[in-house]
């Protein structure tokens, strides 16, 4: 057995795919986002991130600094131990009870990430039911992926966003089953939205759970920014929303919140959140400031959604190929993965414009993209700027323009 | 179906056999480690707390502080994307070079905690080899085992530290089976050290490769706190070193380092690595400044053993039942889950000494225990108030005492 030959050839079919990926070593500056300065061998040079998912820039507001700097003053860089062992911070206290108020629930619970707050959660609560179903839309995250599998449960997909296809499925199963509905608000990398208020009405009429991952919600909809259901009026129907502190927060972390029964049993038993260190102080009374601030910045919110519309308007106007989105994400069409990368690394070379592309496994084989954000900071400078050079380096790749 | 009953059974089940947590309401204040202030419904009140995995009390070193005020100063409080997506910043790129020189190894690679990096890599490494066969200690913390169980592969349970049945498991696969032994250089509920030079044996005589959890030794152990296997010369022979920054080193986040071929294969396949916010710049510049610190302190790590020599010379002499533990990790046993928790209430209620009760999953049941861990910051004073406090809560509840 030679192991080293298996990482290496491992490595190859990613590299022969055309999807190895470099990481892009980016400095951002704090009161200067979309900024940021970009390391390569060539040196350092600034650049404008139009592909960030501080979609509302928080990670830089004055208010979320100085929650984080005071919270490394008090309380210490890190917590120092698990949940249960001495790493209950006051600022968990308070940040928990902040989430389950903005969701309207019982109770909150936060975790290392959104990803393991999804892995976590949607493994032990199927765990906890006897015989659960998971019926899950075939587009969901990789956490939610990860949470289903690692539940042993049986599982279902449904098509995504198709609710005919759910009820077939929930129409096959006997009444008294244990079931659960796992999707998501915002499907992150096409923008659309999940079908919310069908789902929460299938799964009354057939006696399921639902489990709403928000992540790419939480923030920027309803008039808290507790989500699309709360812009829904649904938040209530939900059994259980999940979110993450890393997206429109700025910060990093992530949350499920509920009745207070399924909270505490999710406490009780799940390993990813039991056996690991809490999250630390900076993060956390960083996180709770920027909850705080969000639930009353309705005006940041319209700026935001205004921001994306006027983008998509641009980038349609230009001819290029932007893909149907509904909400504040705004992804183009490559449909190749080298040449996706070709036109990421041109923007950066020549226009000083970051945008990185998104290749499988991320998104399926054949739909390779660049997937932009624009945030309420992104000017209309910046967006002329992007525009044009979008058009530059579509008519220099021959990539395909919209049909 | 009616789901809340069996969210509350399985929370009465816990609570029936005692094991119900309630997590301490802890406020560190940075500076005065090991003291805190402790809140409950009565109020808040000081309290020392003698449970941290802060073990070096690096949580609120000047220059660990000074370093997480400035990333957030400088670059904001979320990194603003996955690892692919933005979220590399400039910390994370010089934190990973640091590591892997910590552990002279090619690379090293961050993630969101060490339950993560244990859980990712350890699958991942599996998966990418041929019909793999994973040798697991059986006190493996639960991070291992989530690895484990998500890589899909054969398992076999060792003994615990018994090479004699690792061996005997080995010798009967054949030669050219790829094989992975997963072990820890300090277990951490018991104290005791793996038998690393043994296994590393092992592995070269019967061609298998060797992971090896460093989370309780990493900054503690070693001429530059690189852990045990950096004591006892054997770091090279050690495939895969996966440690945390959340204990010695104070802050929060996990890592592994490796040959350049498995840190770039896991890089590019691992969804837990993958598909999650990378970590906030705070948490990365605090961590590379404690263990530029620790490269170089010594008399810090003398310090700690001397003080956890001395608390179970002092514990042993009170005749009260310490476990045999060669490390810094001081396990005094009660043996009941009702009891343990008794004890540590009644330590916070009348001595303001904070000690949580270790009970099932964490432990074996029949093994709970109050787990002691020491620090140089914990000077004579504090632990003469502690030996007084034990004997005198060991006496009131008629705990057993040492045979
Ligand atoms: C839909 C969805 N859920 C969960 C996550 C994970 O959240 P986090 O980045 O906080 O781990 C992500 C992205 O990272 C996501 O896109
Ligand atoms: C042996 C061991 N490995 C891994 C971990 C997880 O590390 P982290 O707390 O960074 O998630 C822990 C404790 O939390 C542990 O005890």
């Amino acid at each position: 057995m030679n192991y080293k030959s298996h990482f290496e050839s491992a490595l190859d079919k990613v590299r022969r795919e055309g999807r190895y990926r470099v990481f892009a070593d980016l400095a951002r500056q704090a009161g200067a986002f979309p900024a940021a300065h970009h390391r390569d061998p060539a040196g350092v040079r600034e650049v404008t991130v139009w592909c960030s998912n501080d979609y509302l820039g928080m990670g830089q507001h004055p208010d979320v600094l100085a929650a984080a700097t005071e919270a490394v003053q008090t309380y210490g860089a890190g917590a120092g131990g698990t949940r249960n062992i001495s790493g209950t911070t006051h600022l968990h206290v308070l940040l928990e009870a902040e989430l389950a108020s903005l969701h309207d629930k019982d109770q909150a619970l936060v975790m290392s990430s959104g990803f393991v707050a999804n892995e976590a959660a949607i493994s032990t609560i199927a765990q906890l039911l006897p015989d659960c179903l998971i019926l899950s839309d075939a587009y969901n995250h990789a956490s939610m992926i990860a949470g289903v599998r690692h539940s042993g449960c049986e599982k279902q997909i449904f098509r995504h966003n198709d609710v005919a296809h759910l009820e077939q499925l929930l129409r096959a199963q006997p009444r008294e089953r244990a079931k659960l509905i796992v999707f998501e608000s915002v499907y992150s990398m096409d923008g659309d939205f999940g079908p919310i208020a069908e789902i929460v009405e299938l799964a009354k009429r057939y006696n399921a759970m639902t489990f709403l991952d928000e992540v790419h919600a939480v923030g920027m909809y309803g008039a808290h920014g507790a989500g699309v259901a709360e812009r829904d009026g649904l938040m209530a129907e939900i059994d259980v929303i999940q979110g993450t502190l890393a997206k429109a927060f700025g910060c990093m972390g992530g949350y499920i919140a509920a009745d207070g029964a399924i909270i505490d049993a999710v406490r009780s038993h799940a390993p990813g959140f039991i056996f690991t260190s809490s999250l630390a102080p900076a993060v956390v009374g960083a996180a709770l400031a920027s909850v705080q601030y969000l639930k009353q910045a309705s005006a940041l919110r319209e700026r935001h959604q205004e921001r994306a519309a006027c983008l998509k308007r641009r980038l349609h106007a230009a001819g290029l190929p932007v893909m149907p989105s509904p909400s504040h994400i705004v992804p183009l069409l490559v449909g190749e993965p080298r040449r996706c990368k070709e036109a990421s690394d041109m923007l950066m070379a020549q226009y000083g414009i970051y945008i990185q592309p998104i290749n499988y496994p991320t998104v399926q084989r054949g739909t390779e993209r660049l997937r932009i954000t624009p945030t309420p900071l992104h000017d209309d400078a910046v967006m002329d700027r992007l525009v044009e050079a979008l058009g530059e380096v579509w008519s220099h790749l021959e990539i395909r323009l919209a049909a």
